[in-house]
């Protein structure tokens, strides 16, 4: 118990509870309130001391979601208080995790605070399929953007800021794929760009489902929210590199191209229309 | 000791040691051989068995840097042994680590592996700072880019690619900061748009400068390497959400412009030229 309170914006990683930080860890077991929302793992719940005040206001907890707004009252009204306070966030707070406008309620009410980032999914998804963002050869940047806003508020997203970046990642973007993978092709993306969806990444019922942009916008194959959406030449290396044991999907607009080094055989042609089960 | 050697392709997180996360923990004293490179914190050296190998191959190691082929050379010698080699890169592997090129080494060899995704700097150091690289009013995308290629290779890293993305990070790109604002002023980014440097991000020596573009430009505040740079109006809730105890810098050309909130005066103008320490 410290005399005055402190609030730990702390990032709970993308799904694995092995992937949370040994410093989030430490914060869990020393809080004596934790915040938490519908991203975060029910087994970190476990890591808290029985005497821990546990408040979801998750976005999906129950019927009845929290608005941002009670949240930040949430925040200072625990931290007022000579208390502990941890508010844990799915992924890392500061990517789409509204962490600034938290920060900005407890900054307003002079309580002292801490960030504490974490592995976020829009890097963890892609490297449990085998997909890095970055690659000597093919991709010097990576960018990454939420998709929910796609359709409704076109001006809030201006899709042709990431025409030429290299790899683009797209959070919450499964309702919108046909109209994303749309207009990345109208803004010159080739229509054979490969795109992977990770579904439930880094836990065990991952998923991964390969397609290319002319398929995603023409027939898009089945993909369940929440996804992790990559786009880019990277893409194609999950079909090589992918190494967690997982069901795997590749939509029959995706042709796997092994060009990418002279050991690798030329042609390598996927059957379209077929899934197959992840290699080990 | 398992039959089949595996390797782990394993990020270090950006500096701070609790930053690590539980699962590379695990793997660090589990392992039988630790390949390193010179970005990872040596108190991360301290956790494995006292009879597992430290091989170093950072690039900053001695005088006698590892190449990059030598490194791979080396995981797929030991991979082939009934080894546990745990490949520590600093950050997250596959953000510029070069980890896709070491996987296909593994491949090539048909050496099982696992990649375990780390905090990047590129998220951490802004963390840090207390800069959201998202934020709901004014940042709905980020990305992420190498500067040292900047100059001698212009055709590689295309600058005009991240004009219109929010919140752009570059990390190695301290060298060559001077053309890149340059070039991000001559490709429409407003001149006193804010950059802040984060050096030795994490750690207890971790400084923050703050500048905006044209200063950057036309007469460089002196940065220290390696810095994380972020550039975007993000930058300016640094002044607001700095909660790390460290030593702090701004630039002359640094205005902080409180106007984002309604609770926060205006007109806080900085006295130009001068050093503040941080607040706590």
């Amino acid at each position: 118990m410290t005399r005055q309170g402190r609030v730990y914006l702390v990032g709970a990683g993308p799904g694995d509870p092995e992937l949370l930080t040994l410093k989030a860890a430490r914060l869990l077991r020393e809080a004596d309130v934790l915040l938490y929302d519908h991203l975060v793992n029910a087994e970190l719940l476990k890591m808290v001391r029985p005497d821990c005040q546990l408040v979801p206001v998750g976005k999906r907890c129950g019927s009845h979601p929290v608005p941002q707004e009670q949240i930040n009252d949430l925040l200072v009204h625990y931290g007022l208080q000579p208390l502990r306070v941890v508010r844990l966030k799915g992924g890392d707070p500061f990517v789409f995790g509204r962490g600034g406008e938290e920060l900005q309620s407890l900054v307003d009410a002079g309580i002292a605070f801490e960030v504490v980032p974490g592995v976020s999914s829009a890097l963890a998804a892609p490297a449990y399929a085998g997909i890095p963002v970055t690659h000597r050869q093919l991709a010097a940047s990576f960018a990454v953007v939420t998709g929910h806003e796609a359709t409704e508020k076109s001006e809030y997203v201006d899709w042709s800021a990431f025409a030429k970046v290299d790899t683009l990642v797209v959070l919450m973007g499964v309702k919108n794929r046909q109209s994303i993978a749309r207009e990345l092709m109208s803004l010159g993306r080739p229509e054979e760009m490969p795109v992977a969806f990770i579904q439930e990444a880094t836990l065990g019922e991952q998923k991964v489902v390969l397609t290319n942009l002319n398929e995603l916008a023409t027939n898009p194959p089945a993909v369940s929210s929440p996804s992790v959406m990559v786009i880019g030449e990277v893409a194609r290396f999950h079909q090589q590199f992918n190494w967690f044991v997982s069901e795997e999907h590749h939509s029959s607009g995706f042709t796997p191209v092994r060009e990418l080094t002279a050991e690798t055989p030329r042609n390598l042609s996927f059957p379209a229309g077929q899934s197959s089960s992840a290699e080990a």
